[in-house]
């Protein structure tokens, strides 16, 4: 079956893999972690790991043994339990882009991120049944407060959708909101129960900063799962060389999830790898290069090693325009998020330009890229019916098949049909505007947009939900550092 | 390693594909194939095969004896023997587009087919280093007589190329001008040696003509490479389920093989797989969809079952712009092609809109997509200086890596660059005119046209290849039915 996630191609030996092994935690032992927390030194002073000023460093049978307590799969509860996920276990969370300041269409262009913006994008991950998870942030209103539009951005992804989502904290302040909503949304408390997918990343090279820090051990002591991602760029926050980046992002994450173990054992922790490489003509990121294909798919064989669920790869590319180049840098990142069999797949749609902008039409086409590896997912059909021994006796040698019954009966169903790659001839194609794929995809997002449907939600929930949001923003900013 | 022809990754379990062989067996021998040439009936009759009319029943313990006569791997011989390859050894055939009858470029616009056209792919091919092999009939000289284009073809590939190619034949006459010609450029006897590939299509379902039998049994004769691909297209030439496709494929090109072996035991065959769907809003064949990829996937599976080099996949796009859906559709089909461990893939670059028209600016597109496939091949590096850990040390805890000796060093031996795929920032990529990637590729393609160099000939081979071709247009038409 392809896509297995215990099939997944190799691409390192297992003599590679364990070299990848051995210097991370060498790296650990030796080089060492910036920890720039109190409190997460003071633990790891306790845990018996060696502290010099900021720096920690780490004992390998502590790390090992602190990894090994993360559960290898959890359920993602949603508010939804029909749409709740157990992650790690088959069926991989596939979601809009988060992150950018940016979001633009055809229509509109590219402009500054609103709180619009976002509520069209989460209505659209809503609406696209081929997501099944809504990351809070899909573009950054920046024209709201920074020190508490977090809290408009997660009602956002709590009011209008129903599914699972990751939570926007970017700090230990943040990271308690999103847990408190959460808590709101699910009937008071959370008891047990993992609600909230939280992300952090490592300050690249080899440091935790005080805010990821502190989300990491605020989600950690409420069991919400951690997904440690080094935040790698060959040339910039990683070596030029894959081998090099990947022993480097194995010790950082496997320090943010023992960090996050020795807070609270048993927690969910998820293996997040985002490395790709640096273009040295304009200092930018470039998605879909080689090094970026080989970071999606060795991060996946380290955490299937260390029995952690994966996070990574996405629908990234570094075009400005939903272009040849766009489509041919997110093929390369989603075939090798797909054969790696990636559990949690962050940015699979509507990231572009480096992930400065949400664009509408790069949303479209990356469903529509979605739907057909969901179909590829599902395998060949060998029912006596798909096997067609008899059609094809009746059809015989020279018989048209496209006048066959079986044709006929079948082709709705097994066939596949692409709303957005279309096969008119080339005059019909000339005559209705010679469009390309972006302006087909214009249409596409609208329709999307014009099926959501509000999921509603409890009228005394949402009343809480607006008084915690409305309160929040009347007390002073809380200090982040 | 990625891309690895024996971890191939299997779309069909080990039972399912003992169903499809099964099944293309009793397809054989229940339903049997008319084969429209007397001298091939006869051959298979003296084999002992059940002919009723054009019908021929296949006993299955003869089809599998004459399959296991092909050989596994076999040398393609190129005028230049430097640029030999040995086919099914580990080293894929990367060929240009082959077939449309239109061509086009940004600058042009598309129109109908000549030889110039067909001059400037095949220098292109030849200039392009991640190509090794030109498909002759890159794009069709309509403008040409018919009956004797073929030799016009034919000698634009073999003078402006010494890469080693696929020969035009689309019946036994020219077939055997295809042989002449290779014979005079070889220094006029072939000996043993196979130096041309010939492509077979049977007419679907489950006939072969008259045309291609009487080219099949030529090459055969000659010992002369060739690939049976049967053209299937779900819903119009195949049924519209891929296992039932893949069952007709098989019964289709095990009966190709085995009519070659029989002419000539031992002469090298190709197992090839061309299996799409009929978008059935068009009637067009649609490239990219899932139902090609399973395609690639599952012909790669079953001629590795039957010992015999494969022929499949390749750039293959429906889109009429070089846009975001050719790339999308693109990708989709050269990952099935990659990851199948693919030996030969025609129409490796150039192919748009179904393959009625070779692009230029799909070429050059298309070759940057096959040479980040050569880097992703070339696997992860593993030196000390790859893994980096003295560098890192050196770097240290929120150190540059920008700036650090090991990246200044490195970073353009071992980070890719793409000459088609930038990443500008937005403002730079707006005031230099928002060009799209079809744009770039204009300029890409020319460049790479520009850099061709002229590889050469002897000139008394040259003389002689010119008298044949002057002698063989003075000659009336040969009858070909």
């Amino acid at each position: 079956m392809l896509f297995d996630r215990d099939a997944a191609p190799a691409v390192l030996s297992p003599e590679q893999e364990e070299v990848v092994h051995q210097q991370a935690l060498r790296i650990l032992e030796e080089i060492g972690i910036d920890i720039l927390h109190d409190e997460a030194r003071r633990l790891l002073a306790e845990a018996g790991q060696a502290i010099d000023g900021d720096r920690v460093r780490w004992d390998r049978d502590f790390v090992m043994e602190q990894v090994a307590k993360a559960p290898r799969t959890f359920t993602l509860h949603a508010r939804n339990p029909a749409r709740s996920v157990e992650v790690g276990g088959g069926t991989p969370l596939w979601m809009n882009v988060g992150g950018p300041p940016f979001w633009s269409d055809l229509d509109g262009g590219r402009r500054e991120g609103t709180l619009e913006g976002h509520d069209i994008i989460v209505k659209l991950t809503h609406a696209a049944d081929v997501l099944n998870c809504v990351q809070i942030g899909a573009v950054e209103p920046v024209n709201l407060p920074v020190h508490n539009r977090h809290l408009d951005m997660e009602y956002s992804g709590i009011r209008l959708s129903d599914k699972p989502y990751t939570t926007y904290g970017t700090s230990g302040p943040k990271a308690r909101d999103g847990i408190e909503l959460a808590r709101i949304l699910h009937g008071g408390d959370l008891g047990e129960k993992t609600a909230l997918l939280g992300i952090v990343n490592s300050l690249s090279p080899l440091i935790w900063d005080f805010r990821m820090a502190d989300a990491l051990m605020t989600w950690a002591e409420a069991n919400q799962a951690v997904v440690v991602t080094p935040f790698l760029l060959a040339g910039a926050t990683a070596p030029v060389s894959v081998s090099g980046g990947i022993a480097q992002q194995v010790a950082e994450a496997l320090s943010g999830v023992a960090l996050a173990q020795l807070v609270r054992p048993g927690c969910p922790c998820l293996y997040g790898s985002f490395f790709t490489a640096t273009d040295m003509r304009t200092g930018a990121p470039a998605f879909g290069t080689p090094e970026s294909v080989f970071g999606v798919l060795a991060g996946a064989q380290m955490a299937r090693r260390y029995g952690l669920p994966y996070r990574g790869g996405g629908g990234l590319a570094s075009s400005p325009a939903v272009d040849a180049q766009a489509a041919a840098e997110t093929q390369m990142m989603l075939w090798a998020t797909m054969l790696a069999g990636t559990d949690v797949v962050l940015h699979a749609a509507g990231w572009l330009e480096g992930g400065l902008v949400a664009s509408l039409e790069k949303f479209a086409l990356d469903v529509e890229l979605l739907r057909q590896f969901r179909r590829q997912m599902e395998g060949i059909g060998f029912s006596e019916e798909e096997l067609a021994f008899e059609a094809l006796e009746a059809v015989g040698p020279g018989g048209l098949w496209l006048a066959a019954p079986h044709t006929r009966a079948h082709f709705k169903e097994w066939l596949y049909l692409s709303p957005l790659f279309l096969t008119q001839d080339f005059a019909t194609w000339k005559m209705s505007g010679a469009e390309t794929t972006d302006v087909v995809a214009n249409r596409l997002w609208k329709q999307l947009l014009a099926s959501y449907e509000d999921p509603g939600i409890d009228p005394a929930v949402d009343e809480e939900l607006r008084a915690y949001i409305e309160r929040r923003k009347q007390e002073p900013p809380e200090p982040e550092d």
